[in-house]
């Protein structure tokens, strides 16, 4: 028999509490809003936090920090995969003690899809909903955004998931051998520009006519990359100008956070070397210029509207947040297959998008294309090459195993919400935008419709899949392997 | 300005020339048939066999073997991906000279479909079709089969592609260094089970009752893993018995055929021990049982018709046949979608099947967790292993870039469908059935139905698919790059 792993579960213990009493904090932050439309959630919101911030602390003082200081790889998986999990597990508190959402898997999975920026929802009349507990739902985005830039800028490199470490060596930090220092410092810069964006993107919103709380809601639904709306018919009824910044920070939220810091610094010429994003804005102006044209084409319609939509709908997608201006089921076949295309694109490595990412998709292309090569000259070596420099066989190895493992996924998951009765589109759309962190789909879980009438367990398996989407599946998976308990 | 690689066309004329007059040859066999139903179509069978001979001849002789014998890498590509595409065009002649099929491009279609063993169709009335005709119909299928079987086993492992050179060292044959009489022999030993297995097939089959006529042609469907039949409902109105006689051959048309010289000769312990066949057995069964179990459930049917359909169907779509018992779309969506992703698992390496091959979906599975292992152990080496032995970190790479490569001709396979206006379902389901050579796909092209309604640019681009899926995708894709052409 194999010994069990030495975990440090005090540690993870403690590390949870606190971030459960930081979760409790921003719970109080919608309170004022409660109090100012006169809703009667202004209690629910309040034993929400205590309960969150009591039983945080509680977790965080029994177990104080003992001697072993040591956070280890396993310790990183348990730390970042139960931390979406309880928190989502706290975060349900306002939604059921308001009653909004008196069902427990209902308001489970409404939750976890704003902690992992899904916006994927179960409410049928979003406009209905107290503004207290609406400003808490899209709170949760915003927390989880700020979760998935520490993540994919500090943790999952040093993890090694699935290629991405290619970019930390891009990375504004001290020195790449100091970890701890780097980790923080980085990760406090990247948390100050997406706060600034935020409320830039905020006030720009109220410059349209938003009210304070509407712009706020959308504002941390943007950057996050979530999509949770204020409104049922999600963007679709705010004026041109409101969309326009919508698409704008939509695409700053799909942006390697890096890239701002550098922009910030005036290093312009360090973003438009970057062939990740370069290759980012190529396909987002791609497929806007086809479906702009096919709809013009097809449908008749007037430019400016036909390229709003298509540039919006595009960057929604590719981005995956997730809002909506347009039912894209209604397009012709080809126009929404494309943007079902796009749900496997996902957003940039380092921003808070979701997805496969950007770095990963153009990385496959590239090795494709010199698999070709390499079969002529076996001989010769013909590496790929990314910004200027060759990438490792081994990272590329990484990147198509992770490709291979996300469709695995994807094919189980749709066979799952088969089994569950789904038709084939809503199986596919239903996965694919779970998954993807997107949010609508295709088939019944299209962009008009929502996730309401998905069985409970399938409520359950999706929330599973956003999870597994958002933490770069292995960090989940891993935990489930008979050798990650093993010594 | 790089020169222009030294192509020794003389070489790559006169071969194809020799197999044209080939085929010319297999066109004859017709005629007997022909005769026999005083059909009027032995002139038409006679004026084609004779055109591709005298065709064949002229560039035989014309390129007489000058002193250069080398055949190179690049020539190797030509020639077997004109040899598909020369030998369809003049297959079509006894479909256009008989005026069976009188358009153009239906005849290629039909033809290439064939000829790369993937059996979808264009004709809606196969019954009323002359049996001569048909029985060239069936031929193309035999004698693609045949190409395959050399292909497999003595050139796509020369030429390295997507990791198939794997199973090369369990081949039996001379030594491996001796390229030449190793290629010859062990194509002459296939070629001799192929032959025999044929022959068995259509003995048993004329036990069952049919005649000499449709025995032939359904043995040379089954054995090439082709799918054409001579009966508009394919083969849901034969016998069980002959049902059963199909299943058990189109296994045999599968698996790896290799392993049943290694039967003929005794060494039985061989088989078990290949682990691509017991895979390939295991997840036929699984299939089976899963959708024999769901359809007594759902629909009350009795155990052995239920167990026949679901047996009969798993195996044919699996082994990328194509031969229909019943219409798997009636199905629940969850037993459908089970068969759909069969399609993208195919036959064994070294088989006729086509698809993306049972042994590379067992190493991309093994090699996925695997990689969950190496995540916590980096600096371990932890390899893949594959009938007990490491495979080298390289054929997976090659193995996964394969995969890629499929994933991307199948997404923009099916958005070239959906351009040319079928629907999300039908268009998957043509790519996915072409590309995998299979013939009946889900939707508009599903088992019931066939390709007789789709746009002409449509008939010409799944052509290509089939042509691409059937020659392991690279040989095809290799001579649309720059560099094949380059010095």
């Amino acid at each position: 028999m194999s010994k069990r792993a030495d975990i440090n579960y005090k540690l993870v213990l403690r590390i949870i509490g606190f971030l459960l009493m930081v979760e409790g904090g921003f719970m109080f932050l919608g309170i004022p809003f409660s109090l100012y439309y006169c809703g009667n959630t202004c209690l629910s919101l309040l034993y929400s936090g205590l309960i969150t911030c009591g039983a945080g602390t509680l977790l965080f003082v029994t177990f104080k920090q003992n001697s072993n200081k040591n956070i280890g790889k396993r310790e990183g998986y348990i730390i970042v995969t139960f931390t979406w999990v309880v928190t989502s597990f706290f975060g349900i508190l306002p939604f059921i003690l308001s009653g909004v959402i008196p069902d427990f898997t209902d308001a489970f999975f409404e939750t976890i899809s704003g902690f992992t920026t899904t916006g994927a929802s179960i409410l049928t009349d979003i406009e209905s909903v107290p503004k207290g507990i609406l400003f808490w739902r899209s709170t949760t985005h915003w927390i989880g955004g700020m979760g998935i830039i520490v993540l994919s800028v500090a943790i999952l490199p040093v993890l090694g998931i699935g290629g991405i470490q290619l970019f930390v060596a891009e990375m504004p930090g001290p020195t790449p051998d100091k970890l701890h220092p780097r980790i923080t410092q980085t990760a406090k810069r990247l948390w100050g520009i997406y706060v600034l964006f935020t409320f830039i993107e905020a006030g720009l919103l109220m410059l349209g006519g938003m009210n304070l709380f509407d712009a706020l809601c959308h504002a941390f639904g943007t950057m996050a990359t979530g999509g949770f709306s204020t409104q049922n018919d999600s963007i679709a009824g705010f004026s041109p100008y409101i969309q326009y910044v919508i698409i704008f920070f939509m695409i700053i939220a799909g942006t390697n956070f890096t890239l701002h810091y550098f922009v910030l610094h005036g290093r312009l010429k360090k973003v438009w070397q970057n062939e990740e994003y370069r290759y980012y804005i190529y396909l987002i102006g791609l497929a806007t210029v086809i479906i702009t044209a096919s709809i013009i084409i097809i449908t008749n319609k007037e430019f400016e509207q036909s390229f709003r939509d298509s540039l919006f709908m595009v960057v929604s997608i590719i981005t995956t947040t997730g809002y909506v201006t347009s039912d894209y089921l209604l397009w012709p076949g080809m126009l929404w297959f494309i943007i079902f295309l796009l749900m496997f694109v996902g957003g940039s490595a380092g921003s808070t998008g979701g997805g496969m990412k950007v770095i990963r998709q153009l990385l496959l292309l590239k090795n494709s294309g010199q698999e070709l090569k390499r079969l002529l000259h076996p001989q010769a070596i013909i590496p790929v090459r990314f910004n200027r420099k060759s990438v490792s066989r081994d990272i590329i190895f990484k990147v198509m195993a992770f490709f291979l493992i996300y469709m695995i996924v994807f094919a189980a998951g749709t066979l799952v919400m088969s089994i569950l009765g789904l038709d084939f589109q809503s199986a596919i759309g239903a996965t694919a935008a779970s998954l993807g962190n997107i949010g609508p789909g295709i088939g019944s879980v299209g962009p008009v419709e929502n996730y309401a009438n998905i069985p409970d367990f399938g409520k359950w398996f999706l929330s599973f899949l956003m999870l597994l989407g958002r933490l770069e599946l292995f960090t989940v998976l891993i935990i489930f392997t008979p050798v990650f308990w093993k010594k």
